[in-house]
């Protein structure tokens, strides 16, 4: 969300810090944590942000965590944007839940702190056509947004094919169906290869990704060992994947893994050079142990990716330019 | 303009006053006078806007006109912007000369100041394409476009068809061509009829409308009247025209025709209607000489007009909301 929010305000994006310990849920210690550490920077706080299901951890909200954000921005008379982009790509039990549910829930919650975004770009897969919902139960904030539109109209020929397209309930019913089935095996067949080499992943069910755990390949657990060792991935393996702290993870060691725009074969040539590399690397719980051969690899991987990195647009994992998510494994 | 500009900044638009006298040329003395009041005002002047070919007046402006706006805007160092949307509707001589022309003339103009706004809507007739173009030469507005167009793009779709619709040369010249000559028939037609009932218009070269002389048919030499006039036509008439008030033009009783969105029958109709308008309520040079049965139309005619004012983005001249330029004349 960096370049969505930042770019044209003055807004600053503060990380809500969660734990692998209980697979990253947004507890209301850590919101009132990360509000606490706000007040004391003299910050203040307008909002909070969630994505459901969550990019990049694949996971959904549950019914009491959506619970505890809404009592939490209503006691701090904040807004909350549910960013729902995800929302119909939920392929295993829980199911996914709006934050229009809670709403309808409970009366006393103050709706006009409350705007839910969306788009047709992730759940039927047209980022093309460029069209974004705000669904906001504020009417300043529609009236706003509508005359905001004004300027960056959809246009005419892609209006009249969105719209016969989702009137056909039966064509979106069939559609949806099979992309979450698709994804759900694709998420499988990855998990899977992935668990037979020890790497481990957060227990998803939603989502275009995977949150995969390389804490064991790192040398030391810092920042720096994480970017080294995207850069060998990037560089030597191939894969496109992204470390976890361009999504501000605290804990060093996770990357994102986008499994949705791989076919079966591409999938194969993946994980077979993810095995490659893992048994290259050794699979160690910590690589401190091991130094020798790694390290002349990292600092042959750095030579090598300094040239790249001249082209930061495809190269950085913080760069501002969306990167495709597809992992590029064809040679 | 107004919506346009206004609607997202606390810009405010004030008018280069213009006269027939001499046509609605924008001299140096107009946009000296327009500066000045503003200072007077204790308006900080940031730029000039600039229409060519201009809307409404159908008309091009001429190289003279352009040069005396490009030493203005360098002397006082403010910006102009430059809308050239109309540039291809040029249907007879003189022909379309952009400010670009202009500044590759004199290496002294500062470009930094000099952006030309364009769109594909009214030269290919493509509105709902929703494709605008800024082309500006000062980097920081380029830079600046480029972060802000990420939030609205073309759709992939729509891209796709341009680009192969716009790279065939042939194709374009042609429609072009064709677009051109049917204007220029469009506006003889309409102007030799109007001509026949005795009415004027500006002598016009290019747009998709023309600048219609109804200062004959005034009561008096007022906007008051000039707004009853526009009501008439539109309620008994039944005519869509746009009366000079919401163009900011200071002499009453000048009118905008759009001419491009009609067939040669209703035309016809079009012309028909006007002309026993015009026989019915006289065609005296002065309209003070009469009084009796137009009073009472006007009077008639507004209270009938107030039911439909309630509708005020379909009747309001200074609406937000475009009104479609189709003359409606169908019965």
């Amino acid at each position: 969300f960096d370049r969505d929010l930042c770019w044209r305000t003055e807004a600053r994006l503060l990380p809500v810090v969660c734990h692998s310990s209980n697979n990253f849920k947004v507890t209301r210690k850590a919101l009132e944590e990360a509000y606490a550490k706000a007040v004391e920077a003299n910050i203040s706080v307008k909002g909070l942000l969630l994505t459901n299901p969550s990019n990049p951890l694949g996971t959904i909200l549950d019914r009491d965590t959506l619970r505890e954000a809404m009592s939490f921005i209503n006691e701090k008379n904040i807004h909350l944007i549910c960013d729902e982009i995800y929302a119909a790509t939920v392929f295993r039990q829980p199911d996914f839940i709006s934050i229009a549910e809670i709403i309808e829930e409970d009366q006393e919650y103050n709706r006009n702190l409350v705007h839910i975004i969306y788009s047709l770009s992730k759940d039927m897969g047209f980022p093309g056509f460029r069209v974004g919902i705000v669904y906001s139960y504020n009417d300043a904030v529609v009236e706003c947004g509508r005359k905001m539109s004004s300027f960056g109209l959809v246009s005419s020929q892609t209006q009249y094919l969105i719209a016969s397209m989702l009137s056909d309930d039966q064509f979106i019913g069939k559609f949806l169906l099979e992309s979450a089935g698709r994804l759900a095996t694709r998420h499988n067949d990855f998990t899977d290869g992935l668990r037979q080499v020890g790497i481990k992943c957060l227990n998803g069910n939603a989502g275009l990704f995977l949150w995969m755990d390389l804490r064991g390949l790192l040398i030391d657990s810092t920042v720096e060992a994480e970017t080294a060792l995207w850069q060998m991935i990037i560089n030597d393996v191939k894969l496109n994947v992204s470390p976890g702290s361009s999504f501000h993870c605290s804990e060093p060691g996770w990357f994102r893994v986008c499994i949705a725009n791989m076919n079966e074969e591409t999938t194969k040539v993946a994980l077979a050079r993810i095995r490659e590399f893992v048994l290259r690397n050794g699979n160690k719980p910590n690589r401190k142990e091991k130094c020798g051969q790694s390290d002349l690899r990292l600092r042959l991987s750095f030579r090598r990716i300094d040239d790249v990195l001249r082209s930061p647009c495809i190269m950085s994992p913080h760069s501002p330019i969306p990167q495709s998510p597809l992992v590029r494994t064809r040679t």
